[in-house]
């Protein structure tokens, strides 16, 4: 079993009753790197002459190794743990987003400006000149995340009380990132016709709807319909999020290995939500040799069990993604762990682009590979190259709404990569740095504002 | 007709270039009085040897007469006015809630943390101990205030956007109060097996429901059926917020008078949302003589237009509003302005008690009859005994969340009355004060905890 890198998602906060003598703190500090786990902060909490207490931040590889390192700490007679506290679920008490007012409401003249009777005068305004309601509320700026929780990360269907954790997630991403206000929605039902109306009959607050973790074929048809039957944006991130990044982390390895999207082989393996939409969007971009892949190999044909989505992308050639592989410029994987071996990656083209972006363990571990391979991108954060949707979403949203787009085209979508890629500076391209770090503040307004000129381009904004 | 007094709902902000002389303020303060404005703020933005920049703050009666205002002041040869707004307008610019995140995400640690991979043990959490979504996400704080638009204040049926801006005020209000994080879901449907859908579909996020400003007879069906179907409260505020609110100044008012709940005959003129709320709360604290009134007048068992929840409130005689009134203690008007008569306040029995909450303007002005009746009360703010739901539903709302209702019962609303009449003391009691001042900070905790003792004694708490 590969053993996974401590992180702070498996992150222990331990207190701790240390004698107060010389070399007891050095044996807990030798205890936890012992036990393999990372030791982070460590807090004075109080001093006597006899005892000091003590808090350590610990990050283990996961439950069970956190339980080790525990035990390891117990083990030592002269350490007292006081308390052992899981800091990822800390974190969550309580739940991460929270309403807040703009403004005071401390006299009756504050009641009668936010609430009635004035605010009966702005209900009047808004119902005469419907256009208003951008200006008067929160729609302008407001998005709702929505989700059934059919596929949760890569956990599966957890419903929709399992997935409000992620799509909290999601809304700090959005306002973080985008001073975006989204708030999540989480749909007891997974029927599409009932996601559909539901997201319908509460669209008016909402100026755009991002949706997420909704299980493929399903969200395709569930997003076709939306951006039919809605004058506002529609979104789904697990496609169009991961095309827009991938690509623009591909412009960027395609530069350093001197090749062009037009001429190249591309192999994407998985052919759920983000499979389909990388396949869609390098086929706008110009590529013309894409083979999907899925479970059970090539999508060919003459294969009988493909949803539409599929057969639109297959191509003559049946054969499993070994196969496909040979010769291949490029490989995606947006897929499941450890599918991919070596000797795949030695049958490629010279210089292979390999983007292993399967979470959190990708189809194969880059260190396996990478004497092979002229460009490595996992969907990691403790590897260089990470593919992450979060420099696309809350750029995309951003400029849909200052626009207001009443939808988003693939022109959006491929300005938005070609300003990501953009802000990694020809000095600055290796193989090690084809695509910005996650917190470059410049990310979100470069993405916005190319989003906004496709929109113009494309005469979807309203303004 | 009645010239209402001048409130911050109707306030102007004008800037003014004032020549640096002698007199000249008074002269713009002047003019204001004289065209009826109420002056408020005056604040000096700069001053040169010539001119004063101010800014005024003067509160008007309604738009019409704010431009009587304006023009008073352009009308003085010396002062030019650089800039006239409408505070309310220019308070509800870009909407008046946000989001925030509870926590900072500024670095790779963070992320990991409450996003992805961290946040995966947090779903899995929830998937295998469903009842954990109350303390690992914004379920348990979190309440939805749900409406179709169709009766939007007084203002009659807006849509969903048009009832935004209250839903938003709403929201800041149940922060402000109870600390409650409150998010408006405006329905794009009037249909009420589609209203029943929707709001079933998206409970999960959601530890209560708060139903708003839904029109009579849909709003009692949709409560029934919702209550029914969820396993979270369901407040119907239009109904039981007015309901326990004049139920806990009727308690107060009828101490002062020396009368009994159970021995008087009580008015109740509107048979909407509000007035069947009322007289079914008054039946559970032991009133026996209700008579309650619509337009057609007395609802009475002889009349064939009644919706089931009149029926079940119907009484033998029928008659006009007046006739209904002839020796009356109490009068309750949730309807309509000035449809009461000082000669039908004056054929009442003893001491009467008189509330006319039509709002904004009264079912009698209280001066036109202020030597006739015991006590008064009305909605508004700018008379004595203002009945206004912001006392019950933050507390309310509050306690259900806090003891995990299953659902709200007329016992809870009961003691809810009973908590609130309670704050006024017997040596404050007045005919000026049945009722605490909505900015009495001990109204929602109250409140709270009498809800969560009732739901105890029910079996509906959860913890």
């Amino acid at each position: 079993m590969v053993r996974i890198t401590p992180s702070s998602s498996f992150s222990l906060s331990l207190q701790l009753s240390i004698p107060n003598q010389t070399g007891m703190l050095a044996k807990v500090v030798h205890a936890i790197a012992e036990a393999g786990g990372n030791l982070g902060n460590v807090e004075l909490i109080s001093r006597t002459r006899q005892v000091l207490v003590r808090t350590l931040t610990v990050n283990a590889a996961s439950t069970e190794h956190a339980e080790e390192i525990v035990q390891a700490v117990r083990a030592l007679p002269e350490i007292e743990v006081l308390a052992v506290s899981d800091r990822t679920f800390s974190l969550h008490e309580g739940g991460k987003i929270h309403i807040k007012s703009r403004l005071p409401l401390h006299s009756q003249e504050d009641l009668a400006m936010a609430y009635t009777p004035g605010v009966g005068r702005i209900c009047m305004e808004i119902s005469q000149r419907p256009e208003r309601v951008y200006d008067l509320t929160i729609k302008g700026n407001t998005v709702a995340i929505v989700t059934d929780g059919s596929a949760v990360l890569g956990l599966g269907n957890l419903g929709p009380a399992g997935a409000l954790p992620v799509m909290e997630g999601k809304a700090m991403l959005f306002k973080e990132f985008a001073d975006i206000d989204a708030f999540p929605i989480c749909l007891d039902t997974q029927d599409p016709d009932e996601i559909v109306e539901t997201v319908k009959h509460m669209a008016p607050v909402f100026g755009g709807i991002n949706l997420e973790d909704i299980s493929a074929p399903r969200c395709f048809e569930i997003e076709a319909r939306l951006r039919q039957e809605l004058d506002i944006p529609v979104f789904h991130d697990d496609q169009h999020g991961t095309a827009i990044v991938t690509l623009a982390a591909l412009i960027n390895a395609l530069t350093l290995v001197g090749k062009s999207l037009e001429t190249i082989k591309i192999v994407i393996n998985g052919a759920g939500a983000a499979g389909v939409a990388i396949a869609q969007l390098l086929q706008k971009a110009g590529t013309t040799q894409v083979i999907l892949c899925d479970s059970r190999g090539i999508i060919s044909c003459d294969r009988i069990d493909l949803t539409p989505q599929k057969r639109a992308l297959a191509v003559e050639t049946p054969g499993p993604l070994a196969e496909a592989m040979v010769g291949a410029d490029v490989f995606l994987g947006v897929s499941v762990p450890g599918v991919v071996g070596v000797e795949m990656v030695q049958s490629m083209a010279p210089a292979p682009i390999v983007f292993a972006m399967a979470n959190p363990i990708p189809e194969i571990q880059p260190e396996l590979v990478s004497e092979y391979v002229a460009v490595m991108a996992t969907g990691r954060s403790d590897y260089a190259n990470q593919i992450n949707n979060v420099l696309a979403f809350p750029g995309v949203l951003r400029g849909a709404l200052d626009c207001r787009a009443q939808a988003l085209t693939a022109t959006m979508y491929l300005e938005a990569a070609q300003a990501i890629a953009s802000l990694v500076h020809p000095q600055e391209l290796s193989p090690e740095h084809i695509i910005p770090s996650v917190f470059d503040q410049r990310v979100a307004a470069t993405v916005a504002s190319a989003v906004k000129h496709a929109a113009r381009v494309d005469g979807v904004a309203k303004r």
